[in-house]
């Protein structure tokens, strides 16, 4: 059976409950759900995981190769401090397609780079929760 | 009736001639029939637009205010040195979703910053032709 | 007959209607009116052009050359991307005062540096649409 | 009775005699009686201070707040290195127009930046001695 | 037949009316007139094209794709600031010789980058008019 | 009942074993008692809590949240690296006080910068562990 | 008897009166009154100090060598540019805690940066005007 | 009897198996036994980690400290971002030698730094997984 | 009758007594005696002048112009700061050389650069108090 | 009898030899043959120079002084480091056109930047071998 | 016969009498015969060259082209300031690896990068005189 | 006997003939002679040395230690570029001074740093070639 992963990074446990005027009122757990019903309805097994753990992280990428058809990832501030994260997408073969919910180059100067860009496949940023849904249909039309 | 702007920045008239390592081989006429295809099926008009030169897309966006639910813009290099543009979408109230066909984070580093992404809903980037209709989505499906 | 050219650049022809808390709800055409009332009562005729296309006022700043005893101008975003205005500039013998109706040093940084000013006369800035009046005086009283 | 305070910085006292080749033959005192008599046709009272000692600079810009309708401020070298003026500004209410007799932009690159012009109401530049005046009709035609 | 493009872009029109002290005093028009000498003694034709118009150098390189032999091109103040321009040169095939009239590498710190040079076959700095005839030759003698 | 957290980022455990030259000779688990007799006389129970993982450290400020009055933070290497523990940090309405035993303004230059401070309430830096009480009486007090 | 220098940079005498909003509504005399009662109950006399003035301050830090166990200064505007200032404090042997009222690192760039800090025993950031007791409880239960 | 610690960073448990072409095909394991069986010629006994965590590294190289006569340590992506690994290293006395497999110099710019250098004893760069053993020899025959 | 200034900037009248392991032990008081009864040796009277304001180090530098042949200034802080000491050398035609007593370059960044050189005569550094009397024998020996 | 020089910096040497894929496979022989035969057939007499010393280089242009009437030069890597031929420039007379063989912009960012460039006449760059027939030329034709 | 070059650049021949508190006490002598030793025992022959003069060490660099199996290279300050042995290392097909006595990073600031370490094998830094012995292992044994 | 060098770097041979403007009229020679007769009478002897070679730049600097009181050093253009230089005077401990004619801090920025003064005794800048009767003077008088 084909199968994506959806990963969330540090402090995306919170959504819903952490500064709703930048990231809205829709939990991660919402939006697992709603993903994997899409993601059901084109015939794929969505799997989720999120932690605030670097290392949690990457042992999670590095297991994911040769497993899944692609990684709809928000990594959250890892995106623009990980280099190691970087390192463990180099290392296998699976396509990324980096997420952001908030219009990142809206926000500190910090945040307008990242790390994974050059190593992932792509990038969408700033269309809020519908983000993660766009990226899977990225995956599951293709 | 709803309608949507397509905008194409220089050189994108030469999609499908130019460097196809990079953009690919789908011309910008398949772009806009296959993007017109999609808005029709969810009732909206789809009007489009190409130019080098940057003069004219500014008017044209200034002319899209009040005109149009949301402009799907590839703005090619006038991304990296355009204030002028940022300003003409500043100037008005329809949201602009930002796409690029290649992943301009793999290239050369003036490529990285973007000077409209502050001022527009967000960005697609990497995800090849696919990603105007993943724009287009992202306005159809609000 | 004496005469002045008064030039804006791009998104100007927007003023009145966009982003009043920045520039206020004068429009240009109330400026161009406004300002030939006064260059008329110091016997001055006043030429006016806006264009959004750096090119075309490329073109009519080399047609000032000989023509004016000076030239208003407010560059908009141009001011802080077009070497080849400026270049145009120190091509002609007609002096330039720059305007700015905001002031531009308390928003982007992008916007503090002027490529304009060091091959113009002199600087308003922020002084609101005043500040092409106070330039219009600046050669009429000369 | 409406008040405006004419405010100079360092070596300004030197004016007509420092560098005539950049800052004209005009002496601090001849600027003082023509602004007096610009701002007597409008009823208006004008006070003038120069000093070489920011700290007198500071104190004085503090003792205006509740006083001047503005204050015409040439802040000279103050300009580039003072936070302390720039927070005595912000910490009063009247507003300043800063004025630069000389077009700062084509001298060294440490004079192209302003501390205060963040803080103030607009600037003056380059148009010699007249842009004390143009100041002062900035506020006296308000 | 075989035949070269010779570009010029903004303010080169200008060319023996501007700025003689950098430029020299020889006109756009003696410039194209003799090197259409010097490529027919080579039996090629020379076609000619100026303008001040970013969109229409970008237009015009367009055009050029599978026509020319080379292009001589001095893109004056587009040199430092079209990545849109750069852009052009790359989708195309025909190969481009940069040509600067005045040494640029004497002047503002701005005009020592030049975006187009990676694109570019190679660069002519600082020898005056002949420098078209060199470039030409570069092309004429292979 | 009133509560504070006292949290210790890494190598804060090695604190009276590791370079005593710069943080001194007492251990955390001094101050962390000492801390404790002087909440204690005033009324609030205090919790600690030292890690080496980033990981643990922001799972612990997120479940901080609605629970304690204030938290003393020495982040020690993350203040300089973890836009994550930031964002934690962002996430959660409890006032944090960043404290370094340390004059870090006399270390490396990268010690410097503090990603945290922004989002803290405010720093106590440099008065060995004398800095944590100053920190509680900040809260206790207030 | 033992005794505290209590020094307060330029702008700090409009406590109270200046932008409540960043810096409260507390006077300087509030400050100095309630600090004298701190010091006077661990018998020790509280001398106080103001003055917008560079020069002012640098005489008083010198003449402070051998009188004072410690100076709890708030430099102001000082902090980020006066290196006169940071060579008066390295040539006494009396220690000095630097304290800001208002979390600098959360206002403009250039107040992130203290000059002082490295020649100062510590700071005291963003804790408002209790920021001068806990400097001076630094002192006091050495 | 004397002993050797051989830590290796985030993603080199993927050793191998992870982009052959710049990190080679022997794994970590291989690695291992050949420097056991190096060490143990001389009587040395290895002890060997991996972690794709910075937090149980930190806590690995504390608890080194007193009982190794040197650490060989391959960092992976941790030796460009981590702090806190420096001021673990600089927390104990044991020596530590960095290792890199592949010429970090000849990739992205970002490889080009090392935080933890300059607390290291020594660099070992680019000589493939024979870099481990010429540091184990670097203690061994000391 | 000829004569030459001696002036001193802040924390001068410190030497002798600050920091003798960078400034020695020789006090304000000695150099000027010493430095007296050198130029008394040429027939020249040598004013002298110490002050830790910069504004009377300006005063006296404006009231200098006309009456001196050389001025002998040593900066100290002032030198990395004062752009209105700069102008103030700049507005009087009496030649200026700089001096340190230590070798500035062997000490923190920021005292690396000299505002005032480039309108300085020239610079002696690091010469101890020597460069006095070096600096007066370049004016009288001329 | 009018005379050029033909002077080539460390490593020219190999050319031929040295990464043909850069530098083709053309022989310094064979260019300084190449280009005797041009200058003789203009009556000119070609002097050739190689060092891989950067002193002997200098040595060798002072010694062109009033020697020649043009210096054809390809400084190889003191392009970019050397302060010293620069200044070797400087002092003579003699007319110098800076020769790349390969397009320095498409190769390492220190390349990019010639410290030669201002001093000199002019570049050709990125032409190959026939770059310094096009000096040659330059000189020979004037 | 295989054969090895041990290559010394500036100042190395001071090894020993010159900082031993940064370089040790072994002479370059020692070094060499120790090397020469080492090389033996594996049949390999030893050159050794050292020089203060760039220049000669390019000469011998390209002279070691298909003599030598490979290069030990300690280049001393050219590490950090010559292209133009870059150039020479590039130009060859001997490997090079470059050893540095001390641990360059714990330096100042401009020893931390290396010209030369993108063009040579490896790197073996901050391992005492022993790192030329290492280097040969790693060609030795091989 | 007590001896001095003055050591003269690249197109310092020059002095007299090349840009008099910045360098005067005086000849290397006459300074030598100069300065010989000077040393004399204090009872020293002087040697002299002037090379455009770095490398024998440094081989008489370490020719030196052990041999002279002190050196008088003007390193032309070295002086920005050569670390080289730099680690041979630290390999020595004979005092340098470091000698510019011009006041470097009036010409291109790469002139304002010098790479030798962090090691050097002191620099005397801009005084003329009295500047090398005034280093010798510092020796001479000691």
């Amino acid at each position: 059976m084909n199968r994506l992963l959806l990963l969330n990074g540090p402090n995306l446990n919170m959504l819903g409950k952490r500064e709703p005027g930048i990231y809205g009122v829709t939990s991660l757990e919402d939006i697992e759900d709603n993903l994997t019903k899409l993601t059901e309805s084109f015939k794929y097994q969505l799997d989720t995981f999120q932690s605030n753990h670097e290392g949690e992280l990457i042992d999670r990428i590095q297991q994911a190769d040769g497993n899944y058809q692609g990684i709809i990832f928000n990594p959250g501030a890892f995106t623009h401090t990980s280099i190691a994260i970087r390192d463990a997408i180099s290392s296998i073969t699976v396509p990324v397609i980096e997420v952001h919910i908030s219009n990142v180059h809206q926000r500190e100067s910090f945040r307008h780079t990242s790390l994974l860009a050059p190593v992932s496949k792509g990038q969408i940023v700033g269309l809020g929760v519908k983000g993660y849904q766009l990226a899977a249909l990225a995956f599951l039309e293709e």
